[in-house]
């Protein structure tokens, strides 16, 4: 892998505060391969829920991401001549435009739909309907949608690959998929099947999943990596948070899990705390109760890193910004690389970044 | 003309349900060569209202959307160094993203005013300034706009080829062309100044051409193929249906032509069916009556093909996607091509196609 | 400079009506020769305020856009690879518009956020946090927002160039470049630092400077060009029209300034009136009052030339359009190539503009 710092100064896009993270790190576990039948097996793939990853693509994926972000692939123009089509029935501003720019650094094009509520789209036309128009229009569909049936409802028609950006209360793969590639890069001893056991992590995390759709995504592939997170403590106010798609893996899971309902009891003892402010309950969102604010004299242990998707309100103070538990500026930075990475496997474009299987 | 499947394959945007149609069976009327006259005729024109062409220039325009469709004609980049504004005051995310996609695809580039109504333009401005406005800001307009005095006001300034996406209960001439390619492609004799008898379609349209654009410009297409439409039937419950425009054209046309009120009478007879949901009448919409609903129990005749420029709402029913009368998801499947064919001959740019005057 | 007429005629794109501007004219007077310093310095800077700018910096701009207006720079893809951000947190098409076709013209690629108050972003978030997201999904922002303050907001974790597109009642600075680059081009003496006394100009100003940002940054660089602008008179409603930030440029400038009630007085000596509609009071807009309506029967110096930033209300009557005092779509026409010489400089792109520093 021929990785150039002057090409990487171009490329890469660090964080302004809080910790920064280094890609190489990660791919050094590997001598810079790439794990690459994963990501192939992904061609033509729709992207739907984290249930179709395991540990081993989890990393593949966050390995070309990190490659993405070292390399300045941008000259190869990897997604050249294809078309996505960012179709947001629900208002994003930071995701649509995050694949939007992975997309268009990656030399592709896009059309954009930046509120399908609102435009055109909103004159009754079925979802099944809309999936027939985009076969002809685009290669590759990302789409948020209030509805969690809208996946199986636009598949009705549409043959193209399809990414979930959001539906309803279900899933946020890519957004688990980039709180990940934070955490591997952070400590890159969670990539082994068998991490060293004083770089395991007890992973707190701070909402409901199961109506917290990135909250419930991120939890699901914590679930896969048995060998590195060591205990899971949700803390939340509902009695059951964890809804019913997560009951059963979580019951299968040799990962030790609990729930509390006070966020100063575990504080202290948590690695890793990952906090969301949004709850999609019903068709409507609310935010976290006040209870459950970080901030920078919360009582949080020496080296713990916080993970957020951002948007953030009151539960994540920005006094926070400033120190080392930040981690969520540059969870934030790496958005775009780990959508690059899906879309060049999705769309079966692997094979214009050079070199991914060779080792240093 | 150089057409692998291969080079196909990675085009050609079939439609998941319904009849497939194959662009290859028109253009082997002509053993492969278009027309070139009529679209070079087209250069640095306006597109707004299908009076302006006639049959030997409809044919001409699907010839060369049929070699779009089946050419790889991506890599010549014909629309390299345009930009074309797509400027809707009225919103339409399919027909929107039709012309989007149409440009991208091509490597031309795209300044996306997608409602026009809503942002800055708001602020009283005229449409003769914003017109003004348009002539620095790209090489050609594609306009939809609720007025139908629309056209007058933009050209009152813009000097670049305007192409009308829709004008209030004007005409919405490129989706009419759209009808027509599927139509050729369906059943190429059709192109024929005479058609032989045993091919000619009896046509009916549902709806209210008078104050139903894409209604009213389809039918104004249909009345120069007088050697190959038996006879046309409008279906609908107004008296005089038709509406001033098209009243000279149609008294001057040797197609019979004849208004009834009820859909049940003549379906039996049909062999293609135009069906719209969607009237303008003053500055709003009305869905078609329910009385008018086309579904699978329908009377229809064996063989019988129905057309929808789409959205549709209750007049169309989904029981018909799969069958053999669905022509609409294949109509819609030519879009794209259609308004590359378009662009390209506006632009000027027919050249950056190679071989389209050669024979086979 | 190899400016061929046959390039310049695919990328000049003219106004329709009014004064034709030459961009010849104003590089005659140095033979061709860009100051490239003043331009160079701007590489990596942020556009914030006209104060930033001196006489030379304001003339060198205009003569990169004169260059840009004349050659067929497209071909040499100035921006290729570079992502401007268009964040309008308040709606203004004709600005957006103008920076989206800037860039696309020269080859970078856009991410567009028509409209930040009703998308995704309105969530609550921070102009701070949105700041930081920008960092990794673009290389330069451009960003209108009602609140004057947004500025420093955004630049608190913003890394990357930020370009005012107005603030509030606060700057627009690349507008006041356009406008100054309508005057250059129309009397090219006004670059020098003394220019011939009958060549002088007598401003007029109808507006408000402290609560017209268009008005207050036009009239900040109007101040720098001390040996062209004989004298300046400011025609508002108000009494203190000029506000706090100018108070001090104009006590110190050199350059007589008076404040006026009545537009008639002042019309037949004014050789360049500068007219705009739109203040921004509080977190609202007002129209300029009826009084001050320029039109064609209005008591005009021969040869005067009038200059609007557009879009226009009542204050400036069509029927001045086919006059030789209409400036206002020259200086519309010019929007384009000044904002992608701004682009050029701050993305450090003025190597991909060949000979810029030899004479003819």
């Amino acid at each position: 892998m021929s990785t150039s710092a002057s090409s990487a100064a171009s490329n890469v896009a660090r964080n302004s505060k809080g910790r920064i993270l280094h890609a190489e790190k990660l791919l050094e576990l590997t001598d810079g391969v790439v794990d690459l039948p994963p990501l192939q097996a992904l061609a033509g793939q729709s992207i739907l829920n984290p249930r179709q990853f395991e540990r081993r693509s989890v990393v593949a994926l966050a390995q070309l991401a990190a490659v993405l972000e070292l390399r300045n692939v941008e000259i190869e123009k990897p997604l050249d001549g294809k078309i996505a089509i960012t179709a947001f029935f629900e208002a994003s501003t930071r995701t649509r435009l995050s694949f939007e720019s992975a997309v268009l650094r990656l030399d592709g094009k896009v059309l954009s739909v930046p509120d399908g509520q609102v435009t055109g789209i909103a004159k009754g036309e079925s979802l099944a309907d809309i999936g027939e128009m985009f076969n002809t229009y685009g290669d590759v569909v990302v789409m948020r949608h209030p509805d969690t049936s809208c996946l199986d409802e636009i598949r009705t028609n549409l043959q193209r690959p399809l990414i979930n950006a959001g539906n309803g209360s279900g899933h946020h793969p890519t957004q688990a998929l980039i709180d990940w590639f934070a955490l591997l890069k952070w400590r890159p001893e969670l990539c082994l099947p068998d991490c060293p056991p004083e770089k395991r992590i007890h992973l707190g995390i701070i909402g409901t999943p199961g109506s917290m759709r990135a909250v419930k995504s991120f939890l699901r592939l914590a679930l896969m990596f048995t060998g590195a997170v060591s205990k899971i403590t949700i803390i939340s106010e509902m009695a059951d948070p964890v809804g019913l798609d997560l009951t059963e893996p979580i019951e299968e899971s040799p990962i030790p899990i609990e729930v509390i309902n006070d966020v100063q009891d575990a504080l202290p003892e948590l690695d890793v705390i990952y906090v969301n402010s949004i709850a999609f309950l019903g068709d409507s969102y609310r935010n976290l109760d006040d209870r459950y604010t970080l901030q920078r004299n919360s009582n949080l242990k020496p080296g713990a890193v916080i993970l957020h998707p951002l948007a953030r309100n009151m539960e994540l103070s920005v006094d926070l910004d400033d120190t080392d538990h930040n981690l969520y500026f540059a969870q934030a930075a790496g958005a775009v690389f780990v959508r690059q990475a899906i879309l060049i496997a999705v769309l079966d474009r692997l094979d214009r970044i050079g070199d991914l299987a060779k080792s240093r």
